[in-house]
């Protein structure tokens, strides 16, 4: 199950990205490909996320609600579940169980 | 500068490790040489840490103090150095700035 558990053959930028007042910590993977994804943990509480690259964010574990802007609506996701942010857009998560996640950049 | 910035050609685990109710999160980056480290984030505050392998602690930024069971002394050690702790030990850390760090597995 390693496939599922690791990323393998990558780069890892040695420091964290720390959001947030400590309320987001992630360590950022380069791909061969050019791609990258971070690899994360936000803690419980409402935060207010912007993006420029569409983003997939995979639920590893915890649990939160998600609402894009200009939806309006409030969407719930746990582990083993996944939901997509389009490009230059802001979302607020309102984290309700410590989420462990991977951010993928499309 | 990349070979200072990050670890190449490197298996990076997708969980985080979670400590101390969030006081210190880390990720695991595994080498082909069958070594591994742990990329983290200690918040301030101060925290008791047992080692198992002896362990080499780079300070990539912050600031901390540290007691090595056994000795009693307090050192202060900021971005760019390093301290060793030995195997099968305990060590106190008081965070004085969010510490960043590269946790060597000896």
């Amino acid at each position: 199950m390693t496939l599922d558990t690791q990323f393998n053959q990558v780069s890892v930028i040695k420091r964290a990205n720390v959001y947030f007042d400590g309320k987001c910590v992630s360590h950022t993977v380069l791909f061969a490909d050019g791609t990258r994804k971070t690899l994360g943990v936000i803690f419980p509480g409402t935060l207010n996320f912007g993006t420029e690259a569409p983003e997939v964010m995979d639920v590893q574990a915890g649990k939160c609600r998600i609402r894009i802007e200009g939806d309006g609506e409030w969407h719930t996701y746990s582990a083993g579940q996944s939901f997509a942010v389009p490009g230059n857009s802001r979302f607020d998560i309102h984290v309700i169980e410590t989420l462990d996640y991977v951010c993928n950049y499309l």
